[in-house]
């Protein structure tokens, strides 16, 4: 399984993935999630994927020699929105998963994939997209400000307290890595490395982009302090009226 | 949807519910998933329900009809252990979904529900069971104090986190009652009244049992404490070093 979210906020956006990736206990292993792409100077878009590694690298590939090729009728480079990049990205998805579906069904394995997209072209407003297996998408909005995609639910209820457009990049960042580690926690299925990004508006560049894995001071201190903080809320929770 | 939860303490079982049931949003009402049954003064029983409500009702009604017919083979007041008692249930579960399997096919509606079944017998320790739509079973142990049915994911982070054999009945509630709460904020096919008991060991009969609905004073305590400290210990996260 997988775990990513992107939060789109006043200042910018917070990209986060896990790394795990598994085809049963016994094949489980490591790869970014969070994909970048060169493009022209006038535009920035960060990728997510969830879901069958296969087609989600089929996408990535695809997206790339887009770029490369000049003549390309869509790339990134010439999507001239960023929901045009969506629907791209989404005809792509789409394309990749048909070309293997019928292979895959005698196996029973689905060829789903899942993926955030977010970025910005210079004069327009920076947005975030979840594009379904299906192709098509969805922005976020003022009122539901993240998206995510994969293992959703452990790491739900803290971007639901914390998280509102108003909120800092850097508070947004964190708001993510716990978002991260309860989910990290509570399912075997997501692991580390964390992937966590931050793109400021009108940058047209990640502004941060960090990797925390098992050893990372940081992440320890985090989780540490998250960890305890908790507890010692806990113990200030009103006492029932039946306790001694 | 629904969310239930059993957690099995040294000092007891703790039980939680909550109240919402739907079929499609232009239904949703209000029942109790949480069943007590009237038994032999050796023996104490709660069962909780998740799935379709009525092979839910369905089977307690069973077990209800059993415990009235003082000639019937097996029967929550015959039934030698916990165990059996949480096979007799997988049983019935089995019976009443075969019953309706075929005509609830044909409206593509499942007749699977979920249960869990938390008791104890004179004599023997005090046990939670979770037993699923086909009918098998598995307790809980040291390791894994507590199982959820329903909508379970948003409420398991803090449960992973503060849910230990050693944490006191009182403790168990709340943290019970905090795992519903975030749970029903991140969902909305998860709805309050919460119901809440408490078993405490050796005794065959609730020591509590709490109804809080959306005017509860103390619920209302519990999620503004909770709030207001998640994000007091959130503010007190470290800082990232490209923070100004």
């Amino acid at each position: 399984m997988t775990y990513c979210l992107a939060i789109r906020l006043n200042d910018g956006i917070v990209f986060a993935s896990d790394s795990r990736t598994n085809a049963g206990v016994d094949h489980v292993s490591c790869y970014s999630k969070m994909h970048t792409f060169s493009t022209k100077p006038d535009r920035f878009f960060v990728l997510l994927s969830a879901g069958n590694l296969a087609t989600s690298q089929g996408v990535v590939n695809a997206l790339q020699r887009d770029i490369d090729n000049t003549k390309a009728e869509c790339s990134l480079n010439n999507v001239e929105h960023v929901f045009d990049a969506a629907h791209y990205v989404g005809a792509l998805n789409q394309r990749v998963q048909i070309e293997h579906h019928e292979a895959l069904a005698k196996s029973r394995i689905s060829p789903e994939a899942s993926f955030i997209l977010g970025g910005q072209l210079r004069g327009q407003p920076h947005e975030i997209y979840l594009i379904y297996p299906q192709g098509n998408y969805i922005c976020a909005s003022p009122s539901t400000p993240f998206l995510q995609i994969g293992e959703t639910k452990y790491g739900k209820p803290i971007l639901d307290r914390i998280i509102s457009p108003t909120v800092s990049l850097a508070d947004g960042a964190r708001c993510a890595l716990v978002s991260l580690d309860s989910t990290i926690r509570s399912n075997i299925s997501v692991g580390p490395p964390i992937e966590l990004s931050v793109y400021k508006t009108n940058e047209y560049a990640l502004a941060q982009r960090l990797i925390f894995d098992t050893d990372s001071t940081f992440f320890a201190q985090t989780q540490q302090c998250w960890g305890d903080g908790l507890r010692q809320v806990f113990n200030t929770l009103p006492r029932f009226d039946w306790e001694t």
